[in-house]
């Protein structure tokens, strides 16, 4: 009995033990799972944490050509026009985490193509590339491999849907000129189907010919087909001028897929846009976000979109400092817009905004006569300017007027430049000259001069860009700060988000080996080449 | 007694249940000093965390002049002339957190003093001004309420001590170009006494006069005091050239405080630098690094050593990108032997980088003619140079030989800047130039425009720059990722160093207003004034 008692005893005792080493056990288990959640140093923890089937959104900005630069100037620029304090910064200000470097396989100067395809394939390739490798073989992108989980997939620019950042994400050629082709791939005609649920950008000339005319103007499309009528017919809503769009009620009247392609080339700049007849970016972005998050609803998989600022790019090849402001505005509201969405969200949602490269080589000072400059800029000239040099070399361009001289001076300088001091030089040069290039050259050189605004050249540079970035939940934003935090190579934060989407790129790859790539014809192959072919509507 | 047994066996219940509230007590608290020393939410944890007395060192280096563009040009020249991948950055490129916004209290675009004094009083102020507010009020810096609260200081620069940087963490006055009575107070002739233990760096000129030659030159003293005599006699160990400075064998041979003087100016740039005539910054820092190390050895209380880039801002001024390449190799190479020293340390050590702002509107892309632009530019011509342009003028100006377009030809060109396919107009516009600035701007332009890098202004400009860090405890890493991750107004650099020193700048601000601040004599006083006087030697 006694030895009963004692063997109760020790069982008791044994028990005490257990609960004993329980308790610690439980202590180290939530230590673990707290070190897990909160260190950035614990990667793996991390990763194993969000392993549990999660329902995700990836909103993946891209400001095209948009340098360290433009954040200054536009940052004065707004504290100058609002009449704000130092400490009134962008949006995105608040939101950055580090930066990019931008070299292409080619080139330490990559070009938008090379430097969306990093983003999208997480790989390195050569000036020109859509959505190929350095051997010219398709590369599976985030956008595809995420469709194929299960994801929706949307596509929202400024500029030609057919241009490279979308292009990288949504189609495969050898040169960012097929831009036929890349139209082709975007509805779905290669081998994975249908990959894209949403487009809202313009670009509308590579989806029909000239045998066709939309909305008053003709498409450039060399094969006489109609994209966009093969896309109806195929099951895609359609939209093409500002009151269809509107007719989506901001994204709560879609039916997907929807195609909508707002103008023939570029949707105008900010500065020069009619809200009447174009959306702003911000709009375009939220029409895409009410409809992907409502058609998701249900799902337990989320959507993976793509915003672009496309046209601070163009505003940097134009060295138009007064467009440029307002292009980085624009898209400053539209990431404010969807980082709302995103903190309101129940869906697990992150956001990450970086540029492909830097446009203009643009600087915030500009030294204009030998004496020793002052250290100033004046972001008055900028607020003065009421339209893009773009939009006034066209107006220049069609004058048919009898005093040619008093439309550039009293319209252009005055009424839209906001410039009193011009010269007779000024108005003699302007007379003179012929095209957009030369035109936009000389007008925007008068506004970059007078505000002080330098740039070195119409093409791009290779300054490191930023890397900007939010998330929802504490233990995602461990996650971005883990991987994004600091300086690193385009490409990582293309492999970041398919990390993240737990996505696998190189299975894609093989699923789209026999996607036609190439261009129909022979073409003379030089980065130049590809340049000026871009820019012919420019600097022809 | 069954009652007894009853009690004792209730006690006993009690006992239990008291252990089990122990455990489980000790497994919140043990979860909440993780949770403080992890997360860098909980920052105010965090100060209550590190508010028990600590040694610490804080290094804090300036990059004058570096902007965004400067880390791409090195990195990739690095790369190239050392046939690199393009994963083997820069040692600062791993360190990156964030950036600083650099405006002043006068201008969009800050000079190095309102800069400088950004960072060592934790206010914003306007150009010119050294350790003052925009009152021109004396305001207490960093290095003097740590060397109030027991640490030790030092000075190290490239350039001039007396120059904005060093000037406006050690004195108080209301133009930077007062540096005679910025020398004075530095070697502690003002209200504290002496703050400054350590002292290396050029601008031996404002320590003496013209009465007095040192090392074969003179003065430009406008007292007739010679400083240098009067600091020795005061108990200071003098160094004035490479010589002494071995003789301190790397700081393990060093009696403070300590001033080494090893230039009446700037220390040459490190691409024309003569190893046995002057030591390199890296040498520099690290003899202040160990004999501070060493004089701190069995205190408290650390060292605060603000380490300079200085010159860096000098190639941005004269356009010079090769000699801007070495220069930030020659800072990257500081910081990297002081990184090795602070993973080394036994005492809680961080490294703080920034800039004060940008300088020369450097942008990697120069187009150089009417065409659209090649995305490249190239790192190699930059290799080919083995001097200055400073350098170079120099030369020039002082040859007097018989052939003097031979000498430019054979000696300037293809020697020293590796140029073969100038022109004879390059030579004769050579042969007519008779200013170091108009010589400098030449050369240096023959380099930018082979190389394709391009400039917008021989001044200041005002995008972000970097800020780098790093920390030797994990606590501390998160510390800083709390105040310094992301995009900051330059005084929270200053305002982060004072709070982890847990000084109290504004108590030092009390001590000081009766500093002597104002000029000698009337001074007409403008922004472009000030810089022209600063810039006096080269741009005359």
């Amino acid at each position: 009995m006694e030895k009963h008692i004692s063997k109760q005893n020790g069982l008791k005792t044994s028990n005490k033990k257990v609960r004993n080493i329980v308790h610690i056990l439980f202590a180290l288990v939530l230590t673990s799972l707290i070190l897990a959640s909160l260190s950035p140093v614990q990667s793996s923890w991390d990763r194993l944490w969000s392993r549990k089937p999660s329902k995700k959104n990836v909103i993946f900005f891209v400001t095209d050509g948009m340098g360290p630069a433009s954040l200054s100037l536009t940052r004065s620029f707004r504290q100058f026009t609002q009449n704000l304090t130092r400490d009134d910064i962008l949006v995105l200000d608040h939101h950055l985490v580090g930066s990019s470097r931008t070299m292409s396989s080619s080139s330490l100067i990559t070009d938008s193509a090379a430097g969306a395809t990093a983003f999208s394939c997480a790989l390195k390739s050569y000036n020109g590339a859509i959505g190929v490798d350095p051997e010219k073989q398709p590369c599976g992108t985030v956008l595809e491999a995420a469709k194929l989980q299960g994801y929706l997939t949307g596509l929202v620019v400024t500029t030609r849907i057919t241009d490279a950042t979308p292009a990288a994400f949504s189609s495969h050629v050898d040169y960012r000129f097929q831009e036929d082709l890349i139209a082709q791939q975007q509805l779905g005609d290669y081998p994975l189907g249908r990959m894209v649920d949403l487009i809202i950008g313009g670009g509308r000339t590579h989806f029909y010919s000239d045998q066709d005319a939309v909305y008053g103007s003709r498409g450039s499309r060399a094969d006489g087909r109609n994209l966009i009528k093969e896309a109806v017919a195929d099951g895609w809503s359609y939209v093409g001028n500002r009151k269809e769009f509107d007719s989506l009620d901001q994204g709560h009247n879609v039916s997907l897929p929807l195609l909508a392609l707002l103008a023939d080339y570029d949707i105008p700049f900010d500065l020069d846009r009619e809200d009447s007849e174009y959306p702003s970016l911000e709009e375009e972005a939220m029409t895409a976000i009410n409809a992907l998050s409502e058609a998701t609803k249900d799902s337990d998989k989320g959507f993976f979109l793509l915003v672009e600022g496309s046209r601070i790019d163009h505003a940097g090849h134009q060295n138009d400092p007064a467009a440029q402001v307002r292009e980085v505005l624009a898209f400053d509201k539209a990431f404010e817009a969807v980082l709302k969405y995103a903190e309101d969200s129940d869906v697990e949602t992150i956001l990450i905004s970086t540029s492909d490269h830097e446009t203009g080589g643009l600087v915030t000072a500009k030294q204009v006569s030998k004496a020793y400059p002052e250290y100033v800029w004046y972001p008055q000239v900028l607020s003065d300017a009421h339209h893009s040099g773009e939009f006034l070399s066209k107006e220049l361009l069609e004058f048919k007027g009898d005093n040619k001289s008093e439309f550039i001076e009293k319209a252009i300088f005055e009424q839209y430049l906001g410039i009193s001091d011009y010269t007779e030089k000024d108005t003699n040069e302007l007379l003179k000259l012929t095209s957009t290039g030369e035109i936009n050259d000389k007008l925007n050189g008068m506004i970059s001069t007078r505000a002080r605004v330098g740039w070195t050249t119409h093409g791009h540079s290779a300054v490191d860009v930023n890397i900007y970035a939010y998330a929802n939940r504490q233990k995602t934003w461990y996650n971005i700060i883990d991987h994004l935090q600091g300086n690193h190579e385009n490409t990582e934060i293309g492999q970041f988000m398919a990390d993240y989407l737990e996505l696998d790129l190189e299975k894609v790859t093989q699923m789209i080996k026999k996607t036609k790539h190439s261009p129909n014809v022979g073409v003379r192959v030089s980065a130049t080449l590809d340049m000026d072919e871009y820019h012919r509507g420019i600097y022809n």
